[in-house]
């Protein structure tokens, strides 16, 4: 089944401790629609300038992402110049070039109506909500978001929480947004302000998923549900891994019939597969030469990572 | 089988959000025998000062602990003060008092001669390389030590890892052992320098823990295994968790014929077990409370925390 990923697509310019890159293909949208594509028919609601080329729509076209929604404006596209230093766990923004992306109003090609999965990626969240607003009969929404939106827009963000099924943010993001240092606690208050179901992004440490008792049709057994993270030798650019966890996750459940808690723990796996497979090369690079093989190898990988054989 | 640990007995003095406490029972053999006490006999090495009354080897008889190897020296035992802030995940020392722990030269009871496992608490490298050599037919030695030891006395503690089976250290430590930001390379590196196995514990994260192709005595397929941590709604005291940890595993590897693979994940496991129910109180007080029912329980918990359902 479809998803519709509404966010940004840019340009990144990235300096790591590994190297780095000028203006890189990247952007929200761009990540997830990528890691989505490998489990089901994605389409990308985004904006770029005229500096966003034949080469660059190829990208997506090698991964049949439908872009008929990704609106040309004259002028630039939004560009991210960054940098990771040390641990590699924080970004340092150097310069945001909004450029286009800055009068971004998001138009839903009639073609992408029929979407069943929507994914509002980490923008402006009255444009989280208007396209949330067009799309009502989606059978599952999930939004990211980040601090900017939590300290300076609070009560917008709060109106997008209302109706999400699932919030995926990291560590840092659900403790602010809680107002609250306990994860545990974190977790209950923001579903209490709307998602049925919160995953927490941990980075290294994997993700964190906190069910509520509208998570699944059926009940749910576990609170939680933790996918590990597979420790790796070398972070080349984690630009990204949070938007490829989330497409992996999405992906993989709108491929499926079914929302069952079995499905949706494979769809936290098969998150953190694609966060990490995206931070070993800079920018889309690895996840744009990826196989399905691999993917299933790896994912093979991750479970034997945490999984103990029955006594 | 018995393991025989050599480490603190103490007094804690301890500050945290949710409270605080005066002179309990602590230190790192204490919070060890206690959780390997639910699998397995423990012997324990140490020194106390005439405030160690009956009062307090009655919480070890209760677990059938064996302290004929902790001599009783005059005047005060070790009391340390500390006090924990926001996040938890640190401790700040604000006194430390050795007392008699500052002569301490660790005598092996004969009774103690033929434990087969060997846990050299955090102290003084010295101390650990001579308890060791006392030792040569244990089946596993375990070590564990600390930044203190590892930024001033590297010679001393590089001689103790030569000849340590498994090395139980936190991520920073490992970090600050091998030089190295990269857990993954730094737990070559540490392997390099004799650890035939590296456990990393993560806190509220849970611990890694890395093979080498000594790890087992047949050959191993994977590298690293993580066991989860349980996400908790409150932890009062983090005081003695990592002890406990190391206790919940060494002490179930003891418990068990053969060290295979599965072996040692479920002990990975159990560490986080007691380590998850060791913060739940101050000091001592919740595992001295505990039962192997509870144990088997939070157990069951931990393995469907992470746990993926063949497809």
């Amino acid at each position: 089944m479809s998803i519709l990923v509404v966010g940004s697509v840019a340009f990144d310019s990235i300096r790591t401790p590994s190297g780095n890159v000028d203006r890189c293909l990247g952007g929200a949208a761009t990540h997830f629609a990528l890691a989505a594509s490998f489990f089901t028919q994605v389409r990308v609601i985004g904006v770029v300038g005229e500096d966003f080329t034949s080469e660059h729509e190829a990208v997506f076209g090698a991964r049949d992402i439908d872009i008929q929604g990704i609106e040309r404006a004259s002028g630039k596209s939004f560009h991210w110049t960054g940098e990771y230093r040390g641990n590699l766990n924080e970004a340092h923004t150097l310069k945001t070039d909004l450029n286009v992306f800055e009068r971004f109003q998001p138009k839903i090609p009639d073609t992408y109506r029929d979407s069943e999965y929507l994914f509002l990626a980490n923008i402006d969240p009255v444009l989280q909500r208007e396209v949330r607003q067009q799309m009502p009969q989606v059978r599952m929404v999930c939004g990211d978001t980040m601090n900017y939106w939590i300290t300076g827009h609070r009560e917008k963000l709060e109106r997008v929480l209302e109706n999400l099924d699932a919030l995926l943010i990291n560590d840092g993001e659900a403790k602010l947004l809680a107002n609250e240092t306990n994860l545990v606690k974190a977790a209950e208050r923001i579903m209490q302000m709307g998602p049925k179901t919160l995953i927490v992004k941990q980075g290294e440490y994997g993700a964190t998923a906190f069910f509520s008792e509208h998570s699944f049709p059926s009940k749910v057994r576990n609170q939680f549900f933790h996918a590990p993270a597979l420790p790796l030798a070398e972070v080349v650019d984690p630009t990204g891994a949070g938007d490829s966890f989330a497409g992996g996750f999405f992906g993989y459940l709108a491929s499926q019939p079914e929302l069952t808690p079995a499905v949706f723990k494979r769809a936290m796996f098969y998150g953190g597969v694609m966060g990490s497979f995206a931070v070993e090369r800079f920018g889309t690079e690895r996840i744009q030469h990826l196989t399905r093989e691999e993917i299933d190898q790896r994912f093979a990988r991750f479970r034997e990572l945490s999984h103990l054989e029955t006594e």
